[in-house]
């Protein structure tokens, strides 16, 4: 049985677009012989729909859309992924299609509501297993969550199937593509059946899906996996001994590097689907925007991406010769503007208002707007985007100024705690010299004062960022932490500071998830409690 | 039978005081007679606790303090709404407290995911009634949306219940309260019951709980009506002949009334919880920004009020001269700080990069972020919060400037629609003259260039307004609103302008949810998607 995973960038909303693709790529994968071909999560109208999906016009393109995929296509199997309304109930569905008919309809029965997810928010949950035959073979089918529930694998084990497909729009996280196999393996030995099991690609809003779907035998041993983070379609034959020449499964490339690429797809896909072409990026001679330069390089074309240093009387030489040289390695466009006499302007306006008062953060607060302001305006002129660059350790502690270093429609780095930085940094140099090593090898500044240091405030970004797991995605309370070995005094501060600046991160632009959990949809706090 | 219903402001998260101001009420309702006392949903942690509900720590917290108050207070039965994990569970929970113990606990059975709530996020639904009895009469306990469900109250019509105690954190909507009315009179006459309905009072966020609490006999005939917008306990008598000597039911005060008292709490709630004292307001000679003012005045002292005048080439003379007369009305501090010399440095600055290009919105948005710098240079400098400005209306579809006027830490006209700014400033107006009349007057402008007016971009308020609602509210479409009577180049505007601005609503301040369906947790659209 020759069947084809369509690992599709489905666009949200673009129901005519997906749903041209689906069929172009049926085409082509009918053309290699597959007699069966299978679309992720959702792919007609892209994952999540969010609250899209409560309009009746979005439901009604929907269905319309899946009648013509089948109409087009009626000479192989398809299986879709598709919103559903039935009476007053929406259902996230999917739909096996041949002989230009919908031939039966499955509804998932385990909607996942924790974390990034929202799926109670939408839709009813399924009650009944579906299956259908092909060439004898009896075929279950699954939508991403129930693979992981109890009760969905039961159901279909009950039927003795040979196989299940489990079609997905899984997000992307660190490590998460080897807790899949675990997960579809086990359901694969309990049920003993062949399961493949197809993830869609993409970079949308907060998520990123990161494609690598596979198949596991019934003894859970993974017999094929496709690339991650790129569209393709494989035609691969199941049910039959020749399997293993289709096995393309590549052996685990680095964790650093599989990151690289998911950020590169989640800026690729936030630029190109929000219809930018021009890029632009604050370069302030730190670690962090290098790493964000080099990954708007390694992903767009150097002309449409603009560099801008503003240095003031607190950016040291360093900064300057090192953005310079960031600049050479990369060819992209460079802008140099000191932001030294509007900042004097600024403070000769407020100094009446701000008589005998010292030097605090308000006037480092004002250099970083005044950038903000500056990289503002260069976007709207030019009809760019800002791609702001402040990390997840900067972020959870409020190290980085609202309306300042945080503009920018896309905060890639938003979820990459800074000792990652590092990693992806000496990565990408790996291979190939971009980001200058003198800017790997400073100590972290704002240079919003003289002699400032990241560490004279906080904790080392070692323990930092230990201290912000532990709280963030472990949920841990102080005390539980400190056992853990690390200081009253570090876990207070920083537990203090977290918590201190849910304000800014309610104001923040949005920033792929890559960790398990994410500051965004995946952890909701209130902006106003007691701490 | 003497029961006090008190109107609890639980602070999100501040357990001890929570608990404290619990039990001093019990105190005093026992020495006014109350037999029973009750406190609205999850009193003992504020609604909604949203993600800290998912840490240990935090539900051992709430644990801890329920044990406490039932010692503390074992002569009275107390109903207390907490979260309770049992097992790898949590419950939206109620307790019965008396004699030092938990005598038993409800587990909420309907859990709202919709609109602003994300119950099944955190919740596991109860699947059993609570009946307890007091002097010989049957009370049932339901907690907010169980009542505007049909199955909780049938399992209490089938014990035959004599009453049912309904604990809210039922959000304000203009004309929500009405409704509330309706559902509980129709719920009451379905069990044959008398019916409390307890609400809380206070702003959380997004939130504003509006009090209003009230008793329903068995015919569903309003028997008492609380306070709306204030903290108080009333104890009255049900289930006797006396009950009507209580009935303090307010015949309706206007919409306005409701709406400006509405907003009022959030805005003294939203500073007041987040430790701030001292506002900053930018005024711009127009209505929002003066409406603004009015809210703050009538809310805070003078003295920790700050108004901010500042002006351009482009501000008109009357911006000025009303702007000082409402501060002459208000006596607030004021400001006058012209942007011109900055505005033009920022302009010289840019002058090479922006060469032959003719002035457009990024000179507008220049003027506002300069605002927007200076506005967060005041705040930080003397530990303040800006209030921010910008209307439902601008806020739909994008009329104002990301890191401009949208600086600030809460938006307390985000949700309230042009259409009514007018409504409650004529309203404010009425009680004394405090904006003045050329404010309210004059044709809505930005002042960003010469002769720029509002309406000659946008539709008239009056329709922009109704657009907004049909496609917010009503979710309707293109098609279905020019149908009702628009015409379909404005509808496609407006709707055109509303899809391409989820980017700048998505790092807007939040603000108070006044509508039907508010931009913010209300309304989830995609940033990136088709349209």
């Amino acid at each position: 049985m020759k069947i084809a995973l369509a690992q599709i960038n489905s666009f949200v909303g673009d129901i005519e677009n997906n749903s041209n693709v689906i069929i172009k790529r049926a085409k082509e994968a009918s053309i290699r012989g597959a007699e069966l071909f299978i679309t992720p999560e959702l792919s007609i109208c892209g994952y999540p729909p969010e609250d899209l999906v409560l309009r009746e016009d979005f439901l009604d393109a929907c269905s319309k859309a899946l009648k013509k995929i089948a109409k087009t296509m009626p000479s192989i199997k398809m299986i879709v992924g598709h919103p559903l309304k039935k009476g007053s109930k929406i259902y996230n569905a999917a739909s096996l299609l041949f002989n230009g008919k919908i031939q039966g309809t499955y509804f998932k029965q385990t909607l996942p509501n924790y974390g990034v997810f929202d799926e109670n928010r939408y839709f009813e949950p399924g009650e009944k297993e579906f299956i259908f035959t092909h060439k004898g073979l009896k075929i279950g089918l699954l939508i991403c969550e129930d693979a992981w529930s109890v009760s969905p694998g039961k159901l279909l084990k009950k039927k003795s199937v040979d196989g299940i497909i489990v079609i997905n729009a899984s997000p992307y996280e660190i490590e998460k593509s080897d807790t899949r196999i675990k997960v579809i393996a086990k359901l694969a030995q309990e049920t003993k059946s062949t399961v493949i099991y197809l993830n869609a690609i993409g970079g949308q809003d907060e998520l990123i899906f990161d494609g690598g779907s596979f198949v596991v035998n019934k003894d859970g041993k993974l017999l094929h996996q496709s690339s991650f983070f790129k569209e393709e379609t494989t035609v691969i034959s199941i049910f039959s001994k020749t399997i293993t020449k289709y096995n393309h499964y590549k052996t685990s490339y680095s964790k650093e590097a599989h990151l690289y690429e998911a950020l590169n797809l989640a800026l690729k896909d936030y630029v190109v689907k929000n219809n930018f072409k021009n890029l632009f990026i604050g370069l302030s001679g730190g670690i962090d925007s290098a790493l964000v330069l080099a990954l708007a390089f390694d992903t767009f074309d150097k002309k449409n991406i603009t560099a801008v240093m503003m240095p003031s009387e607190f950016t040291a030489k360093i900064s300057i010769t090192e953005s310079r040289r960031m600049i050479k390695n990369t060819g992209v466009n460079y802008k140099e503007i000191s932001i030294q006499s509007i900042y004097k302007l600024f403070r000769k306006t407020l100094s009446n208002e701000f008589k005998n008062k010292p030097f605090d953060t308000t006037e480092e607060n004002l250099q970083a707007r005044i950038r903000g302001v500056l990289l503002m305006a260069l976007s709207n002129k030019f009809n760019g985007l800002v791609i702001s660059t402040s990390n997840k350790s900067e972020t959870a502690v409020g190290y980085s100024t609202l309306y300042g270093d945080m503009v920018g429609g896309f905060a890639l780095l938003k979820d990459v705690p800074k000792t990652w930085v590092y990693r992806l940094a000496h990565y990408r140099n790996s291979i190939s010299t971009i980001i200058p090593n003198e800017i790997i090898k400073r100590l972290p500044t704002a240079e919003l004062r003289p002699n400032q240091l990241d560490q004279n405030s906080l904790p080392k970004y070692e323990i930092l960022d230990k201290i912000i797991e532990l709280y963030i995605e472990k949920d841990l309370d102080i005390s539980s932490i400190v056992k853990k070995g690390f200081s009253s005094k570090n876990v207070n501060q920083v537990v203090k500071l977290i918590n201190n600046n849910e304000f800014k991160r309610a104001q923040s632009p949005i920033g792929p998830k890559i960790t398990h959990r994410a500051f965004g949809k995946d952890r909701r706090y209130p902006i106003t409690f007691k701490h």
